[in-house]
């Protein structure tokens, strides 16, 4: 799945008043109008590349006399020293776009770069990498596009297109006399056919009473990988399973190998440091 | 200095536009419209709590009928299991709040807890230490504010507030015979007179022509603290000197003795990690 | 499942600045700024009353000062007469809101009464009526909550919330060699696991093809009732089936009958007719 | 009278941001990036057809290499079957467009269609067809468009360029002893001189008073022809006529012979339906 | 004639946003957050007040807790020294307002006062002032509410809410052979009955030309007095006529003089200079 | 130092919306779609041209098939009579956009002019012309570049980018107890280093002291210029030094000569009228 090109330049406009505002006036004080230019995006350290289209449509918006050649496949794994991305047009635009192509595509490729590492643990189970709504607020579309080019695969994008009746949302029916079965089944009578209905759970108990009221997805909160697989095997397939909580790169192969359907990791959005780029002028 | 209310609720209008769009559907089917409830914001880690005022403008939009507590004062160092927070009003409101608040708290709270580990470091030599435009597009008022709270002091906001001719702008003039020197006297003409003229050097030498040039102040890009410290001497006080390029926490302390006015460190808005905050319901 | 306030409020907002824009002369010329009134918003045919909340917010945009009282709740079934919501304050605001408040509940009246005429003629089925993207461009979310209001169920929101891979690119696919079997692969190999995936088909061998390759819904295009039967039985379960195409009050029952889960009716929000409402001023 | 191509590009931008929102997750996983297709615009039904500019902006808005032909004049009355429109280019951007362009088409023809009806009703009387501000909101420019190009008269856009003392207002003037003359005259010394003063009157005697007091429109609201008659009569050319109230196709004859100068038809922007038009791929 | 809220709501929010932007530094940096302060918006020389409302919502937007306190009637002739509105509450509030309430009311106090210096010229005669659409390009609907403080009458508001056949539109017809009488019955055409048609005419001929085709009103360009009169007779009352082209204080009597309707002034938006309003501290 | 694009895009299209909004009748009234012309801007009076790169972007934006050649450079002095843009194209973009380019143009250069008219006063002398924040809310963008094409220097921009500690902020302070001293000190530790701060003084004995405790300008209020040049004398060089208060071109050369740094004028922005421009169709 890919990004909307739409959504790319509602991002890009918004990033660009922010940092340009009234205007560059170091580069407008210092370099001509006329001046020409060529430089280069360049790995500063290996890791997976993402976010050329934002790239590309950071300088479409300053200029669109500045040409951007992309030799290099979004999503390709590159060692440091690569060049990513080269712009050839006014020298201007150049350095006035510069730091904002670098702080989408930097960001974006460190989580594409965090997830591709995730990924990469799971070889051989059936489990997959899922993203979480804690994004940075303003930018969800591109960092969970990021995930998806990491290789990972994305949960409901936010809280108008899938149900997940939470720790929370449960805590609080309780207090009222509310159970689990009768959660799942307001929610299912409330949403359309083409919503999904998710349980999180911290036993392997409600995980079996989650199913059975009818859950087609039901999240494991911080649980031993051994009782997830106590749960994998009582479930036994009437729902999908999501393990979360905590999982890092040292304990995510345990909790794969418990049989779960997902694991989701929100440090993939969360927490990834921007993956170091650099231009050069050429 | 504060941080302006409007710049928090036009964030927050736009976090909850991301997130709630069309309408939380898992909280409308669950939980009754009429349902009261109570929680608490609660430190997972210890850490600086940073955005409290954003916390209170992110119910304040969703529901006015959401009290919020604050009982503790934006960034002050909390020990985990501290509540920092206390909510109180419809249960709709709270539940479907509660993932921005946290995105936009957890992440503030995060840069200003790791700009105090730096501050913490430079304790009986004059440095101070710097934001860069490394920054979330999108959020960077917030995450300025938050090197405040931290102890951290604030870089040009953007490239319309101040001049900073960096190595980019100068190889450019270079390549068309055009100095060092002139390059700062181009700047100083352009702009008017409140506004700071930097320019970055990678030389002792380059240091002391800018400052003859009449910069205000220098970036000393990438050099070693004991050559940070011979431009300190040379340059002599006739302009501010602020050290950049890759510092860490294991590295800063030799460069604050170096004598250099100012640090400025890119991670501390690209890549700190978020705090970790909860929400408890009582 | 309700309507969440903040897209009222855009909506309102959007359609009161359409109609009153630079402002209303006629009442500023009129009517002292000081006159006070009473209206009430009476039904002029019967019908199910919906957007009362909307009504609502339309007179809070143009003068909190302006006081309205909901006698009957939302989603009622009301007679000739039935006075629907009474408003009293500041006489300029009731004039200049009117006609936006009755634009909007009409037309969400309209939407939701013929939903609850087709809902009325499924007693005894297990069909449920779906509504469509056949709605009007910039109010969707109020189409589809009238829907609700009305008895109906609601399909996807819009191109980003569920798959549907229909006719058109099928056709296309088809032109290309692909086929069905893959066409829904792609789609479940490309979503996540709160995204549900449906296939348009036009014949039971295409739906038993659908159900078997994982789609979790099939949408039966212009079939006559006894063809879909035939579908119901064939898939048996593995998939919901919803009847699609054409489908009118005086058809709808005999749809039902044949088993199918789902019928949806594009009518219900394209050429819903306005609901006749007025305001009697006291 | 045309449209302005600014008004088209934001309605469409508008709908588009609804439909596809953060993306067409069905085309972008099934379709391939680099697919081409051709696809034709069809009516299936006769009528007016009205909304090819609009229909054009969908695409140009999505893929400015979409390439659309129009075969056929705006505001033509064509048979079922004719072709409306080709358009041929990436054959994603032609998928993810199809609904929006036919909700825009649909509901524009459909109304224009209408329009058209009634028009041709008035041959040989001097009346024209008005429209109303009863108009979807959000669409009211190109509603009012539409009624143009159904061969309609157009009354003012809205609250902000015309007076129309209506009967609401009458009532509450009245009610603080102000009467239809204070009320015209007040009007008349409030606007400008390219400004005109309509009147809502409901019987023959205040339609003399209205036209005296210098009305330059009276609105004969639900009055029957005969009735009518006697006001062009006694109103003798001094204000124009509009006829308003609950007017059909079998009534607007008759309501046209009584001397009329026009007739408005809320139903035209209220209840129009949708005329049939669909997109098949070649 | 008043102003809309909303209007007055959209232009403080923008001067507001453009004028604070990330926040008021000097303010927050010297001044606490805790304290209160009075002060008085004081004229510094005579005229016309106008803008107290907007004065009023520029503190409201910034801080509802400014209390405004307004002594004196919009519109007023006041003398210098006399306290036009009184502010109290949070001093960093009124210290960040302070700047844009002045800007927005002296602008507006200007145009309102070299307005009535006009319209004091016109007494006896029957000609009114009105202005023209040489505002200030965002400010329209405040500048326009200025003119009709002062006195004056409002032309149309903009392109869309009058018919005005300019020479240019005539120069255009001319050399494509189309004459004036075909210019206005293009326009009676084209337009609905709430719109009225204006010609712009340099000879007495071309005005009873256009007063025969039907021109409702007739702009004399340039025209000298006393021709203007043969043009008031001749023209007989069967349209209105507005003068225009460089009318000054000087020779504005002899124009009224000649017997026309309307005198239309570009100075009263276009070169209007603000009027001395200060704000002391108490 | 030159304009940003993008600023200048954001105020064409708002001040387009303002004045086209649903359409220009007149034009689409009259002029046939397909009538093509050709136009020149012509200086009325003598001046400093100004706007011609927002004249260009207004036709951009209407209609990108009307060509614009500008045979004079920006901020050149030309006479009466000389042609400073031509356009070619549609007739109706051409109609459309006269009045708002040249509402632009005509005010941008009646700044530049009056700033040119000031500053060709200082010759021989150190100081220079700043412009203030008195700017016309929405344009302060415009206004600013036109007072640098007309040779003049800008101040700050907005609150944001600068600190001036007014009179109206120590007044404050000083009834609660804090001196001037205090004041800049406060402001001094608040901001970050490229952020510079300016403290207004009515006394020389103050000057000195503000100059002392750090300000980096100094702002003389209302000062009689022998004062000013006890002022420069005292400071001598410590601060730059800004006149300000009702300075006129009558009274700026003694300014001037006291030796002061900067000569502040508001009537730059707040009281230029426009400057005379037509447009003649060829």
């Amino acid at each position: 799945m890919n990004l909307a090109l739409h959504v790319i330049k509602e991002i890009v406009e918004m990033a660009l008043r922010e940092d340009i505002g009234t205007g560059d006036i170091t580069t407008m004080a210092v370099i001509p109008a006329n001046a020409e230019a060529s430089a280069n995006f360049v790995m500063r350290e290996p890791g997976v590349i993402c976010g050329l289209p934002v790239l590309q449509a950071v300088f479409a918006a300053i200029d669109p006399h500045v040409h951007v050649i992309l030799p290099i496949a979004e999503g390709s794994h590159v060692a440091p020293g690569t060049v990513v991305a080269s712009v050839r047009g006014p020298a201007r635009a150049i350095l006035t776009g510069e730091r904002v192509a670098l702080n989408l595509a930097q960001r974006m490729s460190g989580i594409a770069s965090m997830t591709a590492s995730y990924v990469a643990l799971l070889h051989g189970t059936k489990a997959r990498i899922l993203d979480t709504r804690k994004t940075t607020p303003g930018l969800r579309a591109l960092e969970k596009y990021a995930v998806r080019i990491g290789g990972g695969t994305n949960h409901r994008f936010a809280l108008y297109d899938g149900v997940m009746v939470k720790d929370n949302h449960l805590a609080l029916l309780a207090a009222n006399g509310v159970g689990l079965v009768e959660a799942v089944q307001r929610a299912k009578a409330a949403v359309g056919p083409m919503v999904r209905v998710e349980v999180e759970v911290e036993t392997v108990a409600d995980a079996l009473i989650a199913a059975e009221a009818g859950a087609t997805m039901i999240l494991l909160d911080n649980m031993p990988p051994a009782e997830m697989a106590v749960a994998v095997a009582a479930v036994a397939g009437r729902a999908e399973l999501e393990a979360s909580g905590g999982i890092t790169l040292s304990t995510i192969r345990a909790v794969a190998e418990s049989g779960v359907n997902y694991i989701s990791v929100g440090a993939l959005t969360h927490s990834a440091r921007a993956l170091d780029i650099g231009l050069d002028f050429v």
